[in-house]
C-alpha cells in the first residue's frame, strides 16, 4: 500500500498538531499502518492521502448515513447555498426543519439545533437540572455522551467538581439504578439512556424492554427527565427515537452525526413538558443558525420518511454480518459480533490485548476494507453489491492471513491503546 | 415594511421551537419589528422573510468577515466539497491549514480545530488546569467567554459547582486581578482576557498597555496560561492576534467566527509551552475533521494575509463613525460611539432603557439599515459606498424621527430586555 503522501503529512502534522492529531479519528490507538490523512470520499468508499481505496465501515463515524455525497442533499445544500448560509439571523428553513424534525419523533413536541452531538447531550443536562432546580445526573457508567467536563472520558484537566453531581449506575441494571437514586430522591435532575450499550473495547448489549420500560417509570416516579441520547445510534435502527422500538418515550431525545448526512448539524428534541424548562437556559453557538446544514437536514429528514434507505443499509449489515460468521467459524477463530448489525462491533475471543484483532483489521485494511478493531462501526445505504463483495473478500483474506500465522501472532505494538484499555477499565471501576 | 411571511412564520416557531427561537439570534431581546427570520445574504446585506433588504452592520455576530458570498471563500469551499466534507478520517487540507494559521499568528506554534467558539474556550480552560495540575481560572467580570456551564451568562440549569474554581476580577485593573489571585497563587490554571472590553449593553473599554503587559506578567510569575479569547474580534483589527498591537503574546488564543468566514469552525492555537497538556486533553466532535470549512478557512487566511480587506473595512467604519457623531451633534443627541470603529457600539447617553437607543434602531431598520441596540456590531470588507451611503441615509432619517417625536418618545415593550440588563447587572456584582 502506498503511503509516500502519507507519511510526508503525517511528519508536517507533528510539528504544528498536539501529537499530530487529536480526538476520536486520530489513528494513535489503531493499529500501525492505518492511514490519518484523506482525499476524498464518495458512496460508501473513501480514498486516503496516496489515492488508496477502502469499503468504508465506520461512516466518518456515524455521520454518512446515505452516502457520501448523497445527490439529493447535496443538492438541495446547494440550492440553500445560493441563498445564504450563516446569517444574522436564521432562514425560514429552520422552521420548516423543526416541524419536519418533530412531527417523525413520536416524543417530540419542540426542537433546538446545535453544532455537535456534545452540545446536544450538555443541553440535555441543563435543561433536565433547569427543569424541578434539582442537580443529580445518572449516567451508566462507561456510556459515551461526550466531550465536556461533565462527561468527557479523558479526565486531564478535569476538576472533581465538574462531576460533583453526577452519578453512575450499571446498564441493564435496575437494582443499581435503584442504589444510584437511594438518598438523593428529592434532587435527580435526570437520566441518560444510550439506544443500546455501545461501549468502545466491549461487547455491546441491548436493553431489555425491563429495564427501558424501567428507566422510564423511574423518572415518572421522581419527575426527573429521561434523556435518549441518539447521537450515535439515530436512524440506523428505526426512523423514530430508538427506544420507541421498546414502546418507550423518552422526555428529551439527543440528535447529531447522522441528522445532515454529514453536514455539521445536532440537535435536542423534547416533549411538551421539558418546553419551559429548554427555553429557560442559555445555549447557543456562532453557526447554530446557519442554513445550509438545515437544508441538509430537511433533506436527508425525507430520505428517512420516503426511502427505502434503512432496509437496505439494514440488509447489507446483515449480510455482512452472515458472512464474516461463516468465515470465522471455516477459519476456525472465535468471533464475537455484538450489538445490531448495522451498527456492528466485532471482537474476537482471548484478545485482551486486542492482538488478534489488530493483526484481523490490518489485513482487511490492505484488502480495501476499513474496519475499527475495538468501536462499533456503521453501515450507510450507499453501500453496493460490488462493496459487499469486497468487503467479504478482504475479511476472507484478513481471516486467511490470521490463519497462516497461526500462534505466532507477531506482538504488536499496542502500548497506547493497552493504556487506554486500562485507563478505561479504571474509570468505569 | 412587509412582515406577512414573516408573522407567519413566527406563529409556526412558536409550536416547534421553545419561545420561537433561542440564543444570540433571537429577537426577544430587540424593538418589535425587528425581523427573526431571514430568506437571503450576499456581500453586506441580508434579506428577511419578506424580500426587505437591510445593509447588516452585525455580519452574522462576526462571522461575516469578507462579504456574505465571498467569492474566493465559495470557490475553494465548492472545490472541497467536490473531493469530500465529513469523513472517516481527516483530510490532508487540515495538515494546510495549521501550517497557514500557525504561520500567521506569531505567538502560535501549534493548532487545534473544533466547531464552536465555546469549544475553543473551554478547551483552552482545560488545557489551562491540565498544564500544572491546577484548577483556578480568572476571567474578568462580565466578560462573554461562550455557552458552556462554567462560563454561560445564564444561570437556568446551572450549579455552583460549576464555577467552583472560577475567579472573577475587574477588566483593566491590576489590582482587582491581584485581589483575585490572592490566597489561590499556586493554584491558578489560567487567566482569560478578551481583546477589549466588549460587554452587551455598556460602554466597550480598550485595554491599557499597562493592564495588558501585567496580566502577561502576572501570568509569567506565577506559570499560569494567559487566554486571549479572539473569537469575537479576531482579525478585524488585525492580522496577527490583537494583543500583538500592544506587544504582548499569550500562551493560548481562541477563535472561531470569522475562520471560515462564515463556514463553521473554530480553532485553539497555542505555544509551545502549552503544547503537551493541550495533546493530553480529551477534545473532539463529530464535525470537527470535515474539510470544506477547512477549505474555506485556508482561503479566508489567504484573503486576510494577501488583501486589503483590513484597511477597507476599517476605512468603512471609521467614516460611518464619522458620519454617526456628525449627525448626533446636528440632531441634538449625545451618541457614545465605543470600541473599535470595526466593532462599534453605539448607546445613547442618558438612556438606562434604551428607549432611545431602540427607537434609533428601529427607524434606521425601516430605512434599511440593520443595526444592533445593544450589541457591539461589525463591518466586513464587502460594505460598498452605496451600502455607506444607505447606511448614513438611513441614521439620518432615524435621527430625525427621534427628533420629531422629542420628550414624546413612546414606551416601548422592553420588558424582557430590561429584566435581561437587570440580571446582568446582578450577575455582575
Amino acid at each position: 500500500m502506498k503511503d509516500f503522501r502519507q507519511r510526508e503529512l503525517v511528519e508536517r502534522a507533528r510539528l504544528v498538531i498536539p501529537n499530530g492529531m487529536y480526538g476520536h479519528e486520530s489513528v494513535a490507538s489503531l493499529p500501525a499502518g492505518f492511514p490519518q490523512f484523506f482525499s476524498r470520499a464518495d458512496g460508501a468508499s473513501i480514498w486516503d492521502a496516496d489515492g488508496n481505496k477502502f469499503v468504508d465501515l465506520m461512516c466518518a463515524y456515524g455521520p454518512n448515513l446515505l452516502g457520501y455525497g448523497n445527490a439529493g442533499v447535496e443538492w438541495a445544500a446547494e440550492r440553500q447555498r445560493a441563498l445564504g448560509d450563516t446569517s444574522t439571523g436564521p432562514s425560514e428553513i429552520m422552521v420548516k426543519l423543526a416541524e419536519d424534525f418533530v412531527a417523525m419523533i413520536d416524543h417530540a413536541d419542540w426542537a433546538m439545533f446545535c453544532k455537535n452531538g456534545t452540545d446536544a447531550t450538555s443541553m440535555a443536562m441543563v435543561t433536565a437540572r433547569a427543569y424541578r432546580g434539582r442537580r443529580k445526573i445518572l449516567l451508566a457508567r462507561g456510556a459515551y455522551h461526550g466531550a465536556a467536563p461533565w462527561n468527557t472520558p479523558g479526565l486531564a484537566g478535569i476538576v472533581a467538581e465538574d462531576r460533583a453531581h453526577v452519578i453512575y449506575f450499571d446498564y441493564n441494571d435496575l437494582n443499581s439504578l435503584a442504589d444510584a437514586i437511594r438518598g438523593h430522591e428529592g434532587d435527580i435532575a435526570g437520566i441518560f439512556a444510550t439506544p443500546f450499550r455501545h461501549e468502545a473495547f466491549a461487547n455491546q448489549t441491548e436493553p431489555s424492554l425491563e429495564y427501558a420500560q424501567g428507566v422510564r417509570r423511574v423518572c415518572d416516579e421522581l419527575d426527573a427527565l429521561l434523556v435518549v441520547d441518539e447521537v450515535r445510534a439515530g436512524f440506523r435502527l428505526s426512523r423514530d427515537c430508538t427506544w420507541s422500538l421498546l414502546g418507550v418515550r423518552p422526555d428529551l431525545s439527543c440528535w447529531g452525526k447522522v441528522l445532515g448526512n454529514g453536514y455539521p448539524i445536532s440537535a435536542l428534541l423534547g416533549a411538551e413538558k421539558a418546553r419551559i424548562a429548554a427555553g429557560s437556559i442559555y445555549a447557543t453557538g456562532s453557526f447554530w443558525f446557519s442554513a445550509v446544514p438545515m437544508a441538509a437536514a430537511v433533506e436527508t429528514l425525507r430520505q428517512v420518511r420516503e426511502t427505502d434507505y434503512l432496509e437496505r443499509l439494514t440488509d447489507m449489515a446483515l449480510r455482512f454480518r452472515a458472512g464474516v460468521a461463516v468465515q470465522a467459524a471455516t477459519y476456525g477463530f472465535g468471533v464475537m459480533q455484538t450489538g445490531p448489525a448495522q451498527m456492528t462491533q466485532i471482537l474476537f475471543e482471548d484478545d485482551a490485548d486486542l492482538r488478534r484483532g489488530f493483526h484481523w483489521v490490518r489485513e482487511a485494511l490492505e484488502g480495501g476494507l476499513y474496519l475499527h478493531p475495538w468501536h462499533n462501526m456503521f453501515f450507510c445505504s450507499a453501500m453496493t453489491e460490488a462493496d459487499l463483495e469486497v468487503s467479504l473478500t478482504a475479511t476472507d483474506r484478513a481471516f486467511a492471513a490470521l490463519k497462516a500465522v497461526g500462534g505466532k501472532l507477531p506482538a504488536q505494538d499496542n502500548a497506547a491503546i493497552l493504556t487506554r484499555i486500562a485507563r478505561m477499565a479504571k474509570s468505569a471501576a
